[in-house]
């Protein structure tokens, strides 16, 4: 998508010298633009542990070259696959429940185990990095086109009038390689020239709406508004919103979608309202194993200082502030889980 | 309520000068404890203008006594009657929307209209402005008699287990007199040695939760966490609370309720769990000339820089920091309205 006005995915090759690997590092959007580069497996261990790339496909395609970087590096060394497998082992706990992760270093690991030859691991890998980057840059896209006819339709109904669109989160191409989940289908609707506006939600309390959604979305040139995410719910009473797209992080057999905090608030008011509420569902985050979703998926409880502290901009430097007291405790539960029977429907890449 | 260990109202006369009024300044909570004096009228205006005092009844009481530090003023004016109608209606400009704030000032002019004697002025301003103190007082003590019952039932129902209370913004002592509205019954149960806990709401935008709520409980010894406003859906789903009580801006007559943005998301989620969604209702919130609230409640759009900006502590110094890009768009409404269907009763002063 669109930078400055150039083309961007959030990880791509090096034009000159396919040793370099460049990514847009997050933490400091949105209040710079930076690319960074992975030149070494560490590198790459890093930038995952760092959270300078967030988002489960980007993780995935990040650890892919990881595996890459290793191999080049194990080439003048007498037990390369010793070495790679060592900082695959490394790797896999930078960030340990994303799933996307643990799977793109053991399609690596596969696929080289039965290749000794210093030389094929290095291409190997290589080839495989670009392929899994591949594969989910063309999940998003597909999602995008099979989620676009929702946006047509009430173009359609409403000519002139802009879609006006609510989503919580960052489900956006920052969080994949291009296009992003619950984004996709409002890029291409806005690229073929519908007119299209997204509230965006906050999204307390990494704010991943505020900074990321919010950004991507203007360096897009796509109208949106951020609100706070206690607004929704009244937007939606004064007729506000046409439809609701979010992503998930899983979701089961049955149509339960685990996904940021906050989305079933959301998925209650739309539902109070008559409002169409969508789920953007990449196939990787299926989880046919979950029969009892409250009981058997697990929701992360982070790091009690996301809500005590707040990071922002002071006198240009990025700053955190001690936004309450210390002496009241705090919960911070990362997700919640919608029941089917307040979503209207899924967007998958497989239709 | 406790503050340090002693008991304080938000609002008192000297001890032994009663020319001086006392005041919790809230715009140091939580971070410091401060008191400040109203020795003019001017202070009265500033209090409630630059927001140390908050809370439609606690502003109220302030302006009264801004009426009577004006009537002391005039004391060798030639025309006292004009210097108090004077600062009067500058005084009424400070908080346009505070209905309580107008109130006051109303009662106060009406009372010294119909007398010219310098002295008698300073003496009748000043027995009104306590009698609007305590009548506040009054109200919040009987909405908490009123609600304590509510809690009992549900704390005989589960012996030595902790009453799970989930509240939104600051409906407490610091908005009020003393006991506060939706917090009075849970003063009172604390009181009576009914083990309770509270959920806060943090409120965002201006985080009365987080900062405001979270202090005053803490202070009186009442066991409480703060979550973001995104998590309460999932705590209900999880079946970790009992009741719901929140505060409101305007009740109509039909029983909708105004409070702050975000109320109408938890009642939806009680409503969804099966769990009691309670409103403690002021008699002088109750508005009985509206009749279709949606089109008739004027919402309140606030500030941007509310959503912008971030106020918290960075070395010791309270400081606010930008927590999103400049160039995106925000909307800041400030309170939604909950339907009666949502609600399972109301807890006012007068039973």
């Amino acid at each position: 998508m669109l930078v400055n006005g150039k083309q961007y995915q959030t990880i791509w090759l090096d034009e000159n010298d396919p040793t370099i690997i460049k990514f847009i590092n997050q933490n400091y959007l949105p209040f710079r633009f930076v690319v960074d580069e992975l030149r070494t497996s560490e590198d790459s261990f890093c930038a995952i542990s760092e959270m300078k790339v967030r988002g489960a496909p980007l993780i995935g395609v990040t650890a892919a070259f990881g595996i890459y970087l290793a191999a080049l590096e194990a080439r003048n060394i007498a037990n390369p696959l010793d070495y790679i497998i060592s900082f695959a082992n490394k790797l896999i706990m930078a960030r340990p429940t994303a799933i996307n992760l643990k799977m793109a270093v053991s399609r690596q690991l596969e696929t080289i185990k039965n290749n000794h030859d210093g030389k094929d691991l290095v291409q190997t890998t290589f080839k495989n990095s670009l392929k899994i980057l591949n594969e989910e840059k063309e999940k998003c896209l597909k999602i995008g086109i099979q989620g676009f006819p929702l946006i047509e339709k009430i173009a359609q109904k409403n000519p002139g009038q802009p879609v006006r669109i609510l989503t919580h989160c960052n489900a956006g191409w920052l969080a994949c390689i291009d296009y992003g989940t619950a984004t996709a289908p409002i890029y291409i609707a806005h690229d073929k020239g519908i007119p299209v506006h997204v509230w965006i939600d906050e999204t307390r309390p990494r704010n991943q709406g505020a900074r990321l959604t919010a950004w991507e979305l203007r360096q897009h040139g796509i109208p949106h508004t951020v609100i706070v995410d206690n607004a929704g719910g009244f937007l939606m009473q004064k007729g506000m919103i046409d439809i609701v797209i979010v992503g998930t992080d899983r979701t089961t057999r049955s149509g339960y979608v685990t996904n940021k905090i906050g989305t079933y608030l959301k998925a209650l008011a739309a539902s109070d309202n008559n409002i169409p509420f969508y789920v953007a569902v990449p196939s990787s985050s299926i989880d046919v194993s979950i029969n009892q979703p409250f009981d058997e998926i697990p929701i992360e409880k982070r790091d009690d200082d996301e809500i005590r502290y707040m990071e922002g901009l002071l006198n240009n430097e990025i700053t955190k502030v001690q936004i309450m007291e210390s002496g009241s405790p705090v919960s911070n539960y990362g997700f919640d889980i919608t029941p089917p029977r307040l979503i209207t429907g899924l967007i998958t890449d497989r239709g």
